[in-house]
């Protein structure tokens, strides 16, 4: 598996009030292009690959590829269905996910209870880290990045303790989702090399 | 500048009845994401780069990082954008485009007339093309890709014709947007060796 790491610092835990004004709703608009990035290619599902957004380091939003269904590509129903994880929130007991449809759930998990569940090298996604085309092609890895926020210091030093690298995408600040398009780029052509 | 050219094959030229339904206004959604990723990194503006909507090989939409302003990376307010410049197209009269608001303008062009304001190499993008990775890195280049459905007959035909280089971005068929953010990371690392 790929698993993609996102943090979302600024979205309520409690989603969003419209889906009118999905930046005004703590950047959702950010986290679902990362979701559709991270899951969706043309006309396909990545059934490889699942998408963890962590809001407010308190509840983990999981999009899983083996197992979702009717996701789609636009920022509006990505974030209907980022609600509706959300709005399943009290079902989470625990360590117990709740799974409001198949293959989206929802956990009581801050950023360090996700890592923990997650196996494989961690690449940290970060402007100062190795260029990715010196690094070597992982099997199974897990990226963590953040939204328009830089990390925290909490974040950065547990980041710093856990990762097994850090990697640069370009010398570009990219969007989030971008970044996570480049990575899944890089995996697909298995270093660009294989296209 | 770099250039990328979308083909907006059903994408109203009268524009989307409502901004709740992106892709039901001809995948308005897509055409959104290509202006995103072909145009904004985090917090700011690609000022050597432009999107051109190509609406129904009638009409182009066009977004110039020289001098567009106070444009966002959500769907909803870039559809808004796409909307009013194409409720401004009466305004574009022979070659002359209409501007609504700086930066952004439409003509009445379609993919022949776009291509033919537009100078430097252009690369097709094409699952069937070159490995990107092994493309020299181009100065001023003009990419040009399809939305969801494939180049049309005449489409293909043209490009054939004027286009210096077919490339492929990697094994998957990624969504419009994504190619973007592909071929620009391409550019920006000078073909993967300067981060």
């Amino acid at each position: 598996m790929r698993d993609v790491v996102c943090l979302a610092h600024d979205l309520p835990p409690d989603g969003p009030d419209s889906l009118d004004d999905l930046p005004g709703a703590g950047r959702l608009d950010l986290c679902c292009r990362v979701v559709t990035s991270g899951l969706l290619t043309s006309h396909a599902v990545r059934e490889d690959a699942a998408v963890h957004l962590v809001v407010q380091d308190e509840f983990t939003v999981r999009f899983d590829g083996r197992s979702v269904r009717h996701l789609r590509p636009d920022e509006r129903s990505t974030a209907a269905r980022i609600r509706d994880a959300l709005d399943a929130k009290s079902g989470a007991i625990g360590h117990q996910e709740a799974e409001p449809s198949p293959g989206v759930a929802v956990g009581r998990f801050g950023l360090a209870a996700t890592l923990s569940r997650l196996d494989g090298p961690l690449l940290h996604c970060h402007e100062a880290g190795t260029p990715l085309a010196e690094e070597p092609v992982p099997e199974d890895p897990t990226f963590v990045l953040s939204d328009h926020r830089d990390f925290t210091d909490a974040e950065a030093a547990l980041l710093a303790d856990r990762a097994d690298s850090r990697v640069s995408v370009g010398p570009e600040r990219l969007h989030a989702d971008q970044t996570v398009t480049v990575a899944h780029n890089w995996l697909d052509t298995d270093g660009y090399r294989s296209y």
